[in-house]
């Protein structure tokens, strides 16, 4: 019977503090546990922090963010960490980013926004969230020596539905994608189109505990859920532009 | 510590069975119950069945079935359930179906068809889930005195990502949204822009015990799951048009 624990014993997370370290201690991991983290403390330990002060924007940026009523220190952060803008409104700045992730804001969430003494600072995802999960994974394997599977995941805006869920930006050890083509049904019918976003589930499994807000659930523990085989990574989930039909 | 249990011991469902009273009676329901139910079991249990031979397709239907590859009887039953088509290209037929989701053949899944003495059937969707999650809520809690939530969920692909995902198309007694605008989060700063779409990551956690497949989990139990405040319905989840700025 697979649970949901929420991980609530992580100190506030600082740059350079060893966040596999932090979570092996954490908890009473078993092999097969997945591990799933916040993007927000990955990004933490990472050191992703950019003060606003620092940052000079380019005289695009300083057009969007008339365009989109934003902050052209924040939309400068935005346009570096993008390949492409898709929609630029007010209150609006939809990208696909530099991960490949399409995402209002490039992940950098306002509510990431932080005063210290020496100004605003924001906070940028991961540089390379798949990357990050790997650190993780070996780093709580070698700790504990269990063998668990990591999820970085963040909340994402969708096309056609409202509200946000949580997605897989970051994969470590298990599939991200599950092709079940070829398997037959209840009814002995060939599944012909079924690829499921396995990991994407999981990770939305997950956020049902983290919240956004004041409760400060970074990490959940994901035990008891039968894995497809095989390993993938988050970008599995990427669709190519030219193979996107619902774009 | 929420948990997710698969309820296994259902019949195969036939049309006329009372569904609810089928699932009352193949769990100990607790008070704070999420019940999540696939599609197909609620479309059987209300007779969605429609024999391909039934069917005359349209001109329309039976051009678009020459530009995706399909059957036209099934590219008219995709047509009836349907506003508008969105995309149509050799495999793929992509609209938004009468009930307002954008998804391939309007749900009328392929790995639905069932043969029988009479020749090919498929399976529509429910007419309407949320008053089918509704109807089944209240025979749940009728016969077991326990109150419960119901979603009804389904397999649907996704703009920019690869892989299918639980989302809820029917919904009864939670909120499909959880909007925590104005709620502030570790370091004081009003979230801004958070509406979560809650009902859709339930949906997707209980998808991960049901699989498309032989596995035949048709329902799960969601168990100890803190509950957003309120009562919503699957249909808060569309996105008007107007406001989508993913489409």
């Amino acid at each position: 019977m697979p649970s949901l624990i929420a991980i609530d014993g992580l100190p506030l997370i600082e740059p350079g503090m060893c966040l596999g370290d932090l979570l092996a201690d954490a908890f009473d991991w078993q092999d097969g546990d997945i591990v799933v983290i916040a993007q927000k403390i990955v990004s933490k330990a990472e050191g992703r922090w950019v003060r606003l002060d620092d940052v000079d924007p380019s005289p695009r940026a300083a057009e969007l963010a008339r365009i989109t009523d934003k902050d052209p220190r924040m939309v400068e952060l935005v346009l570096r960490e993008s390949r492409e803008v898709l929609r630029a409104r007010p209150g609006v700045l939809i990208v696909e980013d530099v991960r490949g992730f399409i995402c209002a804001n490039a992940g950098i969430d306002r509510s990431n926004v932080q005063q210290d003494g020496a100004g605003e600072r924001v906070l940028l995802l991961p540089e390379n969230p798949d990357r990050s999960a790997d650190e993780i994974r070996r780093q709580i394997e070698a700790r504990t020596g269990r063998h668990v599977a990591v999820i970085v995941n963040d909340s994402h805006g969708r096309a056609f539905r409202e509200g946000t869920v949580g997605v897989a930006i970051g994969v470590s050890g298990l599939p991200a994608l599950w092709d079940r083509r070829g398997e037959l049904d209840l009814t002995g019918y060939t599944l012909h189109a079924t690829v499921i976003g396995w990991a994407d589930e999981v990770a939305a499994a997950a956020s049902l505990l983290m919240g956004p807000a004041a409760e400060g659930v970074p990490a959940v523990a994901v035990r008891g859920l039968a894995r497809p085989p095989g390993e993938g990574k988050a970008r599995d989930l990427l669709r190519p532009r030219e193979r996107d039909l619902f774009r």
